[in-house]
């Protein structure tokens, strides 16, 4: 196997690898298009935009694609499976989730004998780092994020990585390949870590949890229910345990029980050994469909129905050092039929403003949602409740 | 995919699924020559036997096979491997080795784009149990044993699991996948679980590491060096955390780093899980061969030489209560080149025993060998040492 062809933003940047015995093209389609080329590999990035041009022309013209583009392959699965299978040619993927760590192959071939029900974890190693170093430097966010971006190891603009897209990109692959349909990013429900103060490390900490951010996919009736979010993770869990910027992975089926897969989630060595992965596949002859069913077969994945899920929460809150706050607080909770588990009031800080923590029994999603609005509205209460799930995982 | 045959010890035996419709042979040999199959999966056991006869009579017919059978392709994978492909039709076995988590499929096709450096876990899910259950039911080894035996956890011969044997199919089928070899089960070596004692527990635990059987294979030179044996591991280590029945796997490589794979090792629904994604990629027309290199350019895995391995060791003694006792101990691991970690002496028990245990640091095999030696031959000491390996891990 031979690099015959190279595109790149800058041509003269200095490279580990030397690629001057390669045809430079200025343009990623026009190499895309080189009759010179048998496989295509697109590490640009980016759902549309030239990656996704540039993917298109090499299908259309009959050459197999290898992409590490999570972006790309969650929002246009479904169209590029079909454009690559109507010209009967591979379009492999692996590099798109936990870099060299290789999920997308387990979930499409290795457990194909059974019904998987569930695949929960952390798939994005800048999140799983920053909350990480939160916890150990005992820093802020935004303090954490800056020292972050300065060493590299998050990108000037953050939001794909902190907003919770990328590991949003991520589910909804692995949630088409767990559960025989086609990625559906829209359905995926996405919430970042930017709203994860240290004073939720703290108390989560004493409460016997980690916060993760903390990507799932859940069969529910028909469809699933897919999503990104923090919470809250008993300690001792292995989740709880997968720190700085490793990925790992559960999941669960009907015959196997839980597998659980953990390996650093991205990087130049994970991603050329995942790339490597599947260019090994197209030589080995692998027919299969780009996702569990041929394209023609395949539905977007149906987002289940909203509001009835019940899941235990931790509502932490900011309110006034006040007779009758926390009668104004649990007479909310009552009134919304959530009942409290455990309750912890820190000492006033100097301000004279109290951190309330309480964690609840389980509650429907539209009554947690309620207690929230009803809490939020009180004057004693400073600042938008910050409501995490406690993870059943 | 249709069940058209089978065959069994004992036809008469209650079964969770209807076979009747299949035709009924009392000799797998006869099944697998039979003309009315096309895929011969072979679930019988034993590296020779009918389990060996069958399958080689179904690769001559140009039949695909499908086993679980470990002991077979870590005993014969070579020759069946040349077998298979002078037919030109695949042998696959990916339930032979921690039962429905992929793990053959993840060495043979998902690092295939790195170069992978160490396998290490745990492989045997009884052996595990065993040592879990010594633990937290503070019981000897030939208690739970037995125990185990009457819930059907172990086989009334316990051997091949509690001697490591089993765990020793399975590393060398791992080894062979990792470094591109053929298996090699005769270069493992080999030890087993019970010479492990109630204390050795305890006095690990004080220490701060749980005794795990691990097997592991790592590059030496131009071989490996591949074992199976109690190690101590630190207990905050994912592998100190997998208890019960559960199988676990660390994979090193020079581009992805470490990967951690954990999952069931065994029992009936993740087997079949396994077979049915054997069956999967055969339909999906995979033309790989059985091991990384075609079955020609295939050599069995070489032995790294023994010997020279550094490695810390934990070293239980029971000595007479007397003055001197400890002298004698340390001026024989001083002669023989092992320094001292940490020591920790426990009260006399009722007999007048004293149980004492030492930690090494960094010493070869040969010395610690040596000092082994020399300190059964002392008169002070009343049991053979029990020398265990602090894993590295």
């Amino acid at each position: 196997m031979q690099v015959t062809g190279v595109s790149a933003r800058d041509r003269s940047r200095p490279r580990d690898v030397d690629v001057s015995a390669a045809t430079w093209f200025d343009d990623p389609v026009a190499l895309a298009a080189s009759s010179d080329i048998d496989v295509f590999v697109e590490l640009i990035g980016g759902a549309d935009g030239p990656a996704k041009t540039a993917v298109e022309t090499a299908l259309a013209a009959g050459k197999p694609v290898v992409t590490a583009n999570k972006a790309l392959i969650a929002k246009h699965g479904k169209a590029l499976a079909a454009l690559a299978e109507s010209k009967g040619v591979p379009l492999l993927y692996e590099a798109a989730v936990m870099g060299g760590t290789p999920a997308v192959k387990m979930l499409r071939e290795g457990l194909v004998g059974d019904r998987v029900t569930r695949v929960a974890g952390i798939l994005n190693g800048t999140c799983n780092f920053i909350l990480s170093e939160m916890e150990a430097r005992e820093q802020p966010f935004a303090q954490v994020l800056a020292d972050a971006q300065a060493r590299g190891f998050a990108e000037a603009d953050p939001t794909t990585d902190v907003g919770g897209f990328d590991a949003g990109h991520k589910i909804a692959i692995l949630a088409a390949l767990a559960f025989d349909a086609a990625p559906n990013f829209d359905a995926v429900e996405i919430e970042g870590i930017d709203r994860v103060d240290l004073i939720d490390i703290h108390l989560a900490h004493e409460l016997g949890y980690r916060i993760k951010l903390i990507a799932s996919a859940s069969r529910q009736g028909e469809g699933a229910s897919v999503r990104v979010r923090p919470g809250l993770v008993p300690l001792n869990h292995p989740l709880a345990q997968a720190g700085g910027a490793l990925n790992a992975l559960f999941i669960e089926g009907a015959r196997i029980g839980r597998i659980f897969l953990q390996g650093p989630g991205a990087g130049a060595g994970p991603t050329a050994a995942a790339v490597a992965a599947d260019l090994a596949d197209l030589t080995a002859g692998v027919t299969r469909p780009v996702f569990q069913r041929p394209a023609g077969e395949l539905d977007l994945l149906a987002a289940a129905a909203k509001g009835q899920r019940h899941e235990r929460a931790y509502i932490r809150l900011m309110v006034k050092d006040r007779a009758g706050v926390l009668a104004s607080i649990t007479d909310a909770l009552a009134r919304s039929d959530v009942s409290i588990d455990s309750f912890l009031q820190r000492p006033a800080q100097a301000s004279g403003v109290v951190p309330v923590v309480l964690t609840t029994h389980e509650a429907s999603e539209g009554a947690l949602q309620q207690a929230g609005e009803i809490i939020e509205t009180l004057d004693t209460v400073l600042e938008r409740p910050r409501i995490f799930r406690i993870e059943d995982v």
